[in-house]
């Protein structure tokens, strides 16, 4: 299923007792529906207050001969409008939501202006009340792409490698006032989206050097001197799964490497 | 000034006592600043619940040799996150925000997708759970332009005249699933974008043919078949104004016609 969320209203993706979470949603109307427990896998877990136009998730039920596309439609009626179902159909053998991703996509929005953000779109952008250097911070941005041990910008958990393949780093300025980021890897460590924009942002305003961000990446701790950018800027965007055939090969190999790695 | 908000917070533009409306809010925080009571003259006077990207008002200030630019600063930090002032300049000569004005701009989002809005999106725009037809919708909308007495889709008001010239009315589908009205006339009467809207939804999702809106032409009184759309679709996105030798004569013109009619 493809699922599309305002993360303002929600204590981020994963169930937690208590809470209002996307997870904790989506699998109590589906429990409803179906008339049993279910348990979903996702492709990308995200904080509280990160949004997603297209998160990806898959759930096994008890009866796959049952009408997927109906499903989908009822489940729309028993959601609430800062969560929407968007797609909903059988998976292809081996597909696996977290596991045969080869690539999380996600944008973060910034708007420059002194005068403060669209209004409108103030619940997915950040209001930097500087202006930024896109130039520099593309050319940062670039210093940073391919396979490294990002654990400067990373939230460390033990046992858990923080190598990560960073596919794409770069900014837009669709709009005059209007910064953003499109980011993807393989995988990301906790917070290490908005610790890549944090770091950018220091570039952009000219408190850091071009060569700062990539200096980082010799460190095996977490730095203190990165912010992480704030979540209602985020948004998780697409995943990326290779072709039919190989979902179940690519499955096997991710879960292999990172068997002994908490979900992402 | 050029003004942006979110209307869902405000009961409208029109100050009212003790409710929160824009104008009230901006009035508030530019006294402040100016230490003098003002008053703010609208091009579009929005109804509670509607957007604008870019409403204009014109103010006049006690000192007009005030540094404006500064002004538009301190008043970004006065305002919350849902009304901005996006920009500030000194009037040219003879500049009414309301009587210059030749054309008002809005836009009205509608998703047509039977699972909901997009989370993102859905504080502007509508969500509509039938499929809407966008040929049919243009073909009746285009048969509505031009100079008629649209008072079957306006809210009548004792004395003032319900002849609009409907500049620009059609609807685009930038995304598979999301149709955005885009309308302009001289000026609206109460209601009337969204009285139009709601009627062409209805040609929209076949409930009405094709030559039904026009049909309604020929009435002297408001329409009880007609279903106003709700507001919170509808953004007033720009004001057209003559080039600057020509705003003295365009307001003394509008005035002229106007005189006995309350302000839209």
């Amino acid at each position: 299923m493809d699922i599309a969320y305002d993360g303002t209203g929600f204590s981020g993706w994963a169930r937690q007792p208590g809470l209002r979470t996307v997870q904790g949603v989506l699998e109590e109307a589906l429990a409803t529906l179906l008339r049993a427990p279910v348990t979903l896998v996702v492709a990308g877990r995200t904080d509280a207050g990160v949004h997603a136009t297209r998160q990806v998730a898959h759930v096994d039920v008890p009866d796959p001969a049952s009408d997927v596309e109906q499903l989908g439609h009822r489940l729309a009626r028993l959601l609430a409008p800062d969560v929407r179902v968007t797609s909903m159909r059988p998976a292809p053998p081996g597909f696996d939501a977290r596991f045969s991703a080869l690539c999380r996509h996600y944008r973060y929005r910034v708007c420059d202006d002194r005068r403060g953000a669209d209004p409108l779109r103030r619940h997915d952008t950040l209001a930097w009340h500087r202006g930024l250097d896109r130039t520099a911070m593309n050319a940062a941005s670039a210093t940073l792409l391919g396979e490294h041990d990002f654990a400067a910008f990373c939230r460390r958990r033990e046992g858990a490698t923080t190598v990560r393949a960073l596919q794409r780093f770069e900014w837009a300025r669709p709009e005059p006032h209007l910064l953003v980021a499109h980011v993807a890897a393989d995988a990301f460590c906790h917070s290490m989206v908005r610790s890549l924009v944090g770091a950018l942002l220091a570039v952009g305003d000219r408190r850091r050097p071009v060569a700062w961000p990539v200096s980082l990446l010799a460190g095996t701790e977490r730095s203190s001197e990165v912010q992480v950018a704030p979540a209602h800027g985020l948004t998780l965007v697409g995943v990326t799964y290779p072709p039919d055939a190989e979902l179940a090969v690519r499955a096997e190999t991710t879960r292999a490497v990172r068997s002994h790695v908490p979900p992402v």
